[in-house]
């Protein structure tokens, strides 16, 4: 794009521009609050440097792991550093799952040919004490697989070919229906008989990259192991056994769960003037997967969180209420951080409005959504501002992981989940594509301004 | 983001579903048409691989070279593979500049360190003639140059260091303001006496690619070179030469205007059903600036543009006006290949009512801009069709370069831009980033649907 067209796009612009100063006075109020926002995140946000260094210098950090407990570090000099009121460590006791060193598969044709591929343990997945080999049979869908006759895997490694549905518009909605298939394929397939379980990644992008993510064991059932192999594996895989072919498989895993350890939420405050005991929380998960860096899951939440609040302090706004960052620890493979937070603040009868939650990326904002019809409404009386800045989705929700153990504790909390573009998202979930260099520095910034301009909004009119 | 969470996360997608069909008749049986589209695009979309073809295949094809050349034969395979009902060439003369294959640049300490840097001439730049080596004058800003003194800058190579606005909301909106930065630095350099002239790239980002695009000389002034430096780079020289240090700079460019060449725009039509001589236009530019694929700008636009009419062919729509898409050559550096349609339009007496421009990137669809008015509220009039799929974005526009001139000769006809998102455009615009692996395969796809469903609304409404 070129040319004149430019000088179009200036007029454009400038209407636009005028547009936001046209309402009534508290409107322009929050009009005017709005745009220093997003000017000061656009100018001299902090959340792209501040996610490089826990993406580059810390990376990887599943619960109980070394770059766990150096993220809790990072964290605690972070919000030290901006001189939040308070800054503290929660603790929590965390499940220590740890991938092994040793993780390969190969198949095996019936002329004997061998051929190595990537597999990445299912998280909470049992090792293979050994090696195992075994028939491959192929499972066209998770319904298919509990359909199936006892004992029909007998002896066999099971590989379930279910692929996530591409043509929902939604790639979260597609996770959704997608999810159950990861989480209880080994138990299912172990109800059949199978010895091992291997799945087709959940991702809707063609790659060589397996994703890995939370499984659990059905209670009572006998406890196999369970591996993603990536999606362009299981396409090959899915061919060859359509075509006649007779594949054995074989695998090693040695990842095993170790006994609890202690952890930490680390929590950051500014002190509301007016209503000091009434919290609003705003938060992500510090912890991650042990693929890539995690740097939109959930780097990003946690960056999000802090910056916004930075922003407003920045801009020397003085909140009424009380303004907490908390950075979660163990979503991904227990969620105790969400489940300590909410207990602890129970039991000191603490008083909570409202908690919102960044955990689907660093995308470009689209919108957020609730679990109260009255905060949808709320705001969509103050929707004209956010459309100057492109959000326009506001819908019934649920929050998030971290934060929904606090409605099951304060009856009137209003739980928010930050809604960013959902299209990239599986290209980079649970796997080794998540790293820094896939987040982009303005979506990222967008996405701090929009959550602080919400805050600002609930705090002001609350 | 993990664990039950999801399960909320199908209820959600499963009530967004059915909201789709909660409408009246006619408007059910435009839901289910999208449906359909989204369906399409999304399972079984071409438009992520035949992009593949034309960046990966054909790469660089600015108007004039053997990429642009190859181009034309590409398009045209391409419409007759899709069975389009009438596919034909449209000459076109366009301007023939050619970079050479020496372009290098050093700063020089006034100690004599000497530094190499990337510089990309802008199109349109003469050649050094040879080296040049002259005093570095830096300029804090266009106005800046306009104001200064004649003979400011005599002898001197001059070092425009105006950066793009980072703190508009759309990054469109800066490049509206930074343009005219970049097509009349050299001219404004020239009246006050400079031998050629730097600019800092356009673009929001900082790295280490220049960006190139077209500059213009105005008529009666010397012509003096005109390159960009990478964003780093100026951001290097700028301190440097606020800590006091002198630099002078050696610059060698052998680009050069030759005289035009034929080529061509690309055009495939479906016949209408009910009016045939009632002409939709779709499409987007063939040509591409000699850095990167011009994968995003505009391989994306000739993508969007042929898979949206094939999305409704293989669906069996059978449009009640002629669709036609339209590859237009020449966009960069002249725009001769929209002029030349909308000449040969209005030579044939043709009768157009709607031309779609796709020239923003294969980003996530936001929306949409319309020159006319009553158009925005017939698409508001639908617009809740087109929130199942997060596009939410109809404002007064002005379409596109290659479409712009078919206004400028019928007067009723419609004009509608595409709106893609634009956080990451000015991260790969004009250089060499804006390869295929900088698209996203379900953006790209959404993008299709999008345009897609445009076109089904607007041709069964009219």
């Amino acid at each position: 794009m070129n040319l004149k067209s430019i000088l179009l796009c200036a007029l454009i612009s400038i209407s636009t521009f005028s547009e936001t100063f046209s309402q009534n006075d508290s409107s322009s109020e929050d009009s005017i609050m709005l745009h220093r926002i997003y000017t000061e995140a656009l100018e001299n946000g902090k959340a792209y440097e501040d996610l490089r260094e826990l993406s580059k210098n810390i990376g990887q950090r599943l619960s109980g792991s070394l770059g766990a407990e150096m993220a809790v570090l990072w964290g605690e000099n972070k919000l030290n550093a901006y001189n939040f009121d308070k800054v503290y460590l929660q603790e929590v006791q965390v499940p220590h799952w740890k991938r092994g060193n040793r993780e390969r598969a190969f198949y095996i044709t019936k002329d004997k040919k061998i051929q190595q591929l990537n597999i990445l343990a299912l998280g909470g997945s049992i090792g293979t004490d050994g090696n195992i080999k075994a028939k491959l049979a192929m499972v066209n869908s998770l319904q298919a697989l509990k359909d199936a006759k006892e004992d029909a895997y007998k002896g066999k490694i099971v590989f379930l070919a279910e692929a996530m549905n591409p043509s929902t518009s939604s790639a979260f909605t597609a996770y959704g229906t997608g999810f159950s298939l990861r989480s209880t394929a080994a138990s299912e397939a172990a109800k059949k008989g199978a010895i091992g379980v291997i799945i087709r990644s959940l991702s809707l992008s063609e790659n060589d990259f397996p994703n890995t993510g939370m499984m659990t064991y059905e209670e009572g059932v006998k406890k196999i192991p369970a591996a993603a192999i990536s999606t362009n594996d299981a396409t090959l895989l899915k061919k060859l056994i359509e075509n006649g072919e007779q594949l054995t498989f074989a695998m090693e895993m040695d990842c095993q769960t170790l006994p609890d350890v202690i952890s930490y939420n680390v929590i950051g405050e500014i002190t509301g003037s007016k209503y000091p005991n009434k919290i609003i929380t705003v938060g992500g998960h510090l912890d991650s997967w042990d693929v890539g860096e995690g740097a939109h899951d959930d780097g990003a939440g946690i960056v999000h969180s802090m910056e916004a609040v930075r922003l407003l302090k920045t801009l020397n706004y003085k909140p009424l209420h009380t303004l907490r960052v908390v950075f979660f620890m163990n979503e991904e493979n227990g969620n105790r951080g969400g489940k300590t937070y909410a207990e602890k603040a129970l039991a000191k009868g603490e008083e909570h409005i409202y908690a919102i939650e960044s955990d689907a990326g660093g995308f470009t904002p689209r919108g957020f959504d609730f679990t109260q019809e009255k905060d949808i409404q709320f705001i969509k009386q103050h929707k004209a501002l956010f459309q100057n800045y492109s959000i326009h989705e506001f819908s019934k929700g649920w929050g998030g992981v971290d934060i929904y153990p606090l409605a099951e504790r304060f009856e009137n909390i209003g739980l928010i989940g930050f809604l960013p573009d959902s299209q990239r998202y599986f290209d980079i979930h649970h796997n080794n594509n998540d790293v820094f260099e896939n987040v982009n520095r303005r979506e990222l910034h967008h996405g701090c301004a929009a959550i602080a301009s919400l805050i600002y909004l609930l705090d002001k009119y609350n």
